[in-house]
């Protein structure tokens, strides 16, 4: 705010020496920083990160290795505020804070908003967030506490305490005075609850009408009574998909018994989005929680426990083929055939389970339109399957010159495409329907059903047309 | 903003009736009121749709079939404003307004901001959509002929044009004046801008510091300098990339010139960035736009030339499964086990895979970093890689009696692995190199590299052990 703050932004036609066209750091820029601090250059470290944003900040320890990261904390300490902290990757940040004293953590927390400083103290050992709280001052401890004690991912935990709230009564001219008298008032916020003596909220003002009403005015006459409340335990998945539903700002949340507790502002929600958004590509995958800046051995348990799975699944399918092989060794084209029935099958069924999951989670498919969805899915791989069959079928047939063989793998294809469109839209129906998260085991059971229904169906429809080579 | 609206929205412990715990609208409402249209009870219809919210109605039209959605819309014409087709599907809306008349769109048109009116018009066919916008008035027509001029996906489609830019010798009172005295101005903003005579943006206000400042103070003392300026041209990707990287609720969008030419908020943006964090699931199983309300021949064209990019590398691998015909029918063993070892492989190189693509769509992923997240995926390789290879090993060794077999399985499981792990983070990487989006290929790359190396080194190390039954 003040005025000898210079332009760090870049405007268009004016290149930003440190950021590439997509506003990442450059690869120059992040070697330069990291050269100095090894050189033992603090200074010069000092001087490069300064003019950055604390997200470009935040953004330039995660480029940095875990050594390196420390180094460059130790040389740009004073820097390193709570806004970075708050904009920094999960793990990068635990990382960090590791390696700082519980009294430093302390000072970083105090800055911030209470959703900012209970992202960084919910991580930490329960010890070390003792330690944190007792250097905290009594008020901000009270806050952080209260939040600690919601659910982790809950409405509670991203809520912030600091807000404005009036009762129904004032006028603008009530409103304005409160706001300019009162120095230790939180300046982020984006609407005023009005709240009854009971502090239930009642109504709310955005900012931009009550800078546009005189003064007199009544805010009982301004205010919007119609608000979408979120209550405390929420899911801060819901949360998510509540202000993305209805474009919301801001919103109250409430406790219980309806009493306004906090805010949430739609900033502290974009990530979520994001996230949650960005995780479906990951959990149908078996990824985990697929951050390049895990630690390597959660990395490995996540994905070798799914891994193990489709083991499983594979020696399912094995088994199918070990039924079949009086059939193969009649015929061993057979055995090069077959990974094209059930691969194609299994990119297929792929293919519908990533739209179906995409649908549940944006509540675009529901129970009043799972029966249609379905239809559209067997229409979609009647066409695909078609296409699919005749293609391979006249290939096998010309190049094997055996047209048995042809309308063998061509009904096979078929067959199987039309089974992975059936299992990719509801395997994931089925999932959601008892409460589980479709996005989590979906692929297991698709891939499953594919690969053994291509092998069973290709291998067995051989078998009955009594091919031999 | 009138005493008469209800609370429509649920409040904790106050069951909504229309809308579920997940803010979905309920089956048996969804029923009730197309029920009511089929009957040709409008009135009823009308009834129990009036209390919605905008999100809602729109939710309400999704939900319905093709041929509802018609009989829906004439039934509930008056409702359906501006607002509701601004939170409309994309292929929804297009759907009902190809079925109204011009002039009828043109009014709804005209209700909305720049942004809201230009993304229903955009989608149009050229003659329907000059036919609408000679039914709008000059003024609207004008903004949004400016707005189509700029290309598809970029900030000047997304962007409104209605905002307050204030010049920089103003005070605080002056502002308070100028939107109090103004009935014409936008109600919709979250910030003002501060522009010097040629237009061009040179701070900016959030609202509450306006709110919180005494009417003779300057605005060149309470703005901040440091902005973030979006030009005009850029894509939307970026736009929303920007708005969570700095955590912004609004942003000056700026021509080549550097003049404000209009604004973005965020509620316009959290639906990209939902989308284009999302879409890197379904660009991955190659599932086109993967919209559940995309015409069923469009979902085919997408999917079918995805299945037969599919189809060519699955007969790459069929050819080196051909080469072992020798040795498979020696022992047929093989064929029902060599599935396992390209199976898994495509798994493990999947899940990198999807770890590396949303590294890379987040911006966390850079030139800074890629050796060490390829060395990183290296060692978790290695570890899966060693854990399936000894399960996967000594199961096949006991099962068969056959240490041999076990041996070439384990060695097969463990280098497929290693060459996914590698595949899975060199792809996307390189794809990104080049500036192709590397969600939309790279599956298909490494799909064939798992799949043909899991069968070149497993037959080939079985034939080089001289294995047979």
């Amino acid at each position: 705010m003040s005025e000898t703050d210079t332009d760090i932004q870049d405007a268009p036609g004016v290149a930003e020496s440190e950021l590439d066209e997509d506003d990442r750091l450059k690869p120059e820029f992040v070697r330069a920083v990291l050269d100095a601090v090894q050189n033992g250059d603090d200074e010069a470290a000092r001087a490069l990160v300064e003019p950055l944003h604390p997200a470009d900040i935040a953004d330039l320890f995660e480029l940095a290795s875990h050594e390196e990261r420390r180094d460059l904390a130790r040389a740009v300490t004073d820097l390193l505020d709570g806004d970075v902290f708050a904009e920094m990757n999960d793990y990068v940040r635990e990382d960090l804070i590791d390696a700082l004293e519980p009294h430093q953590v302390a000072d970083i927390a105090a800055e911030l908003d209470t959703d900012d400083a209970v992202a960084i103290i919910e991580d930490m050992e329960e010890e070390d967030q003792r330690a944190v709280l007792r250097a905290l001052d009594p008020d901000d401890r009270a806050a952080i506490e209260e939040a600690l004690s919601y659910p982790e991912e809950s409405a509670g935990r991203l809520m912030q305490r600091e807000l404005i709230a009036v009762p129904e009564h004032w006028t603008v001219g009530h409103v304005l005075d409160y706001l300019r008298g009162n120095e230790d008032l939180t300046t982020d916020f984006w609407e005023i609850f009005v709240v009854d003596p009971a502090h239930k909220p009642i109504g709310t003002c955005e900012l931009s009408w009550i800078l546009r009403t005189p003064r007199g005015v009544s805010l009982s006459d301004v205010m919007k009574r119609e608000q979408t409340l979120i209550p405390v335990e929420m899911d801060q998945e819901e949360v998510a998909l509540r202000f993305q539903k209805y474009a919301l700002i801001s919103a109250a949340v409430v406790d219980a018994s309806g009493r306004l507790v906090g805010m949430i502002t739609v900033d502290d929600v974009v990530h979520i989005i994001s996230e949650e958004a960005g995780e479906d590509a990951l959990l149908l995958s078996g990824a985990g929680d697929g951050d390049i800046n895990e630690p390597v051995l959660d990395s490995y348990k996540a994905r070798v426990r799914w891994l193990i799975a489709n083991l499983g699944t594979a020696l399912v399918a094995a088994t199918i083929i070990s039924m079949f092989e009086g059939t193969i060794s009649r015929m061993v084209t057979l055995a090069a055939l077959m990974p094209i029935v059930a691969g194609v099958g299994g990119n297929a069924g792929t293919q519908t389970m990533a739209v179906t999951v995409r649908a549940l989670a944006t509540n675009q498919l529901t129970d009043s339109n799972s029966m249609r969805t379905i239809r559209r899915e067997i229409l979609v791989a009647l066409l695909n399957g078609s296409t699919i069959a005749v293609v391979l079928g006249c290939a096998v047939a010309l190049v094997f010159q055996n047209p048995a063989l042809g309308g063998v793998i061509a009904a096979a294809m078929m067959t199987n495409i039309l089974i992975a469109g059936l299992a990719g839209v509801i395997v994931p129906l089925t999932m959601d329907r008892f409460n589980a998260d479709p996005a989590v085991a979906s692929s297991i059971f698709v891939t499953m059903t594919t690969d053994s229904m291509g092998f069973l169906v290709f291998l067995g429809l051989a078998t009955a047309a009594g091919l031999t080579a």
